[in-house]
């Protein structure tokens, strides 16, 4: 697929833990890298007043703001004219099937914004459920592609086949892998290991590698999520969620102690000195502000969370990577993928039961 | 209760990587510094011969060995003489309801010493699964207990209620706390959070904690794992592995990543040089080999398990605390809070109902 020539981030300006002081700055450094990029600012009015006199930049006034301990059922029912709900508004085709953006990027509570983005938006057909995928630094180094961390729990085998699909798309569009590897997150290498459920969906990953639908390298161990093992790691939101968790648990826990030991005494004092451009380039590779932006995927429409603490460089990065995301068509090559496997699907190999017996 | 007097422990000679050469120097060092144990070591007659003049020590030659990768059936079915089996022999009472031992070690396969555990020992009335249980250091600084982390996949609400006693009659065991903090394991603090066999789970728990039978902490959250939130983490077998080998997989990463910092140029390898009391200590603090030693819990017999690469210092760590577990008597202890659990849940408090509706 071409590259779309132009384009245009809808940003919810309200959105995180500091709103318009961390938004409009990014948006500014943002325009001022992205010369192919146009914005829509949506947000309060007065807040978003400073941009009016920028380049390429089209503002949305709302006259509400989603807090990020808004209730999900507030932000979806009572908060019609929320800065989100009107950005997410923006990427809803008019009657001539033209919208007023390409991609839509909010730093706001996650929950308000996959449940205002499915009743907006609609799942794409072939998709059940919208799933949430993110990076996670790895030894190759570099990046392993997550998914799904978006709280679905209770996964069939088919949402985790549609995971896979998506998470291959999206890393296709975003760093330019043709055929990305997938794995399943399990408890061993070998196929028998599992639950049913996973065990049926390693039957339906491999039916769809079988048909040239997908990389499927088999199943991973969490473990292997550092080790950039597999290019996407699958599981159910549940068991991403404690995954990521727990790594965020461990890396603090670490962290904090080594922050600790070099402010023990002073041989750590200078130790910490001598120390510091190791630990600074440590925490560079592994700063989270780094690789900001999780993408909510299979929705009538493209949708990047950023962290709700980010600050203007993380939330820039969550810019770029909706940018990148959205100028390789990721709906579109989503939307391919999954017909092609739903296709293929349909039309098993005669060797290769695509449903086991339950 | 009162502690046993004299603990016998059975040790799988021949388990682990390593074998002899690791367990018997392991178990010299134990009898040194436990002069209320007696060992009964299980193992090739030539490769346990040179304990035969040790002091408080039984030998019991076997023929055969559990490999490392022996698939679970090998061990169970085709090596009945191995030293693994006839380690947990020694555990089952006899005519007169005399064991040979109170409580068996090994650094073997972890499938087969499970396997071959519950095959020989069965389980304790009222316990469905056996689980285990290890031990993973946090922030507080302190220890945080999880389980389950032996394999049980596609749990029900009532196997992790039971998980949650097991642990709390092994941290009292173990620790000396009354009434250790149980956790469960959720995406979120909320009730509301999770599959539906977790908010099942949490009312069981909820259930349990208001007739006195647990103190039940409430949802905790992957983070709180290492965070030392609660003493007790409690999950299903899938989840909890995922969560470990997350965790080893970033510590490793973490790891390889300073050391390779600390190599890059002269400089680094200065600050290295003085950073190294403070990293010797960081290692010391989070070496596995420190709390080596997982019960298996909810079986006829006490069993704990080593880490397979256990060197003779972290052997003996899982040596003292199965004498610890013993000597406390751990299974008495489970025994105990399994009845009195499954009493009072059979008469619940009428405002609240044990079962929710399906």
């Amino acid at each position: 697929m071409t590259p779309l020539e132009r384009v245009r981030v809808v940003v919810d300006c309200m959105g995180g833990d500091h709103g318009p002081s961390v938004t409009l700055p990014a948006c500014k450094e943002f325009l001022a890298t992205h010369p192919q990029a146009d914005l829509v600012l949506v947000g309060m009015a007065d807040a978003i007043a400073p941009a009016a006199s920028w380049p390429r930049c089209t503002l949305v006034p709302s006259t509400e703001i989603v807090s990020m301990d808004d209730p999900v059922e507030v932000a979806l029912r009572r908060k019609k004219d929320s800065s989100m709900r009107v950005a997410i508004n923006q990427l809803k085709p008019d009657a001539n099937g033209r919208a007023m953006g390409d991609v839509a990027v909010s730093a706001g509570n996650t929950g308000a914004l996959m449940a205002i983005s499915r009743y907006v938006l609609k799942t794409v057909e072939g998709i059940d459920r919208p799933a949430i995928a993110s990076v996670i630094p790895n030894e190759r180094p570099g990046f392993t592609t997550m998914l799904d961390l978006g709280a679905n729990v209770d996964c069939t085998a088919e949402h985790l086949l549609q995971f896979a699909v998506m998470g291959s798309a999206l890393v296709s569009a975003l760093e330019g892998t043709a055929e990305p590897s997938v794995g399943l997150l399990n408890i061993g290498a070998e196929a028998i290991k599992g639950s049913e459920t996973i065990k049926q969906a390693g039957e339906l990953l491999r039916a769809a590698a079988n048909a040239g639908q997908l990389n499927y390298h088999g199943n991973v161990e969490g473990n292997d999520i550092f080790n950039g093992t597999v290019d996407i790691v699958v599981c159910d939101g549940f068991v991403g969620n404690v995954a990521l968790k727990t790594s965020e648990g461990l890396a603090h826990m670490l962290t904090g102690f080594l922050r600790a030991e070099f402010k023990r005494h002073w041989m750590a004092k200078v130790a910490a000195l001598v120390a510091l451009p190791v630990l600074k380039h440590f925490r560079k590779r592994f700063d989270p502000r780094g690789y900001n932006g999780a993408a909510l995927l299979g929705l009538q429409g493209l949708v990047f969370k950023s962290h709700g603490s980010a600050d203007a460089f993380s939330f820039g990065r969550a810019l770029a990577r909706a940018y990148d995301a959205a100028r390789n068509r990721l709906p579109e090559q989503v939307h391919e993928r999954i017909v092609e496997t739903l296709q293929a699907a349909a039309l098993p190999p005669n060797d290769e039961p695509v449903r086991p017996a339950a």
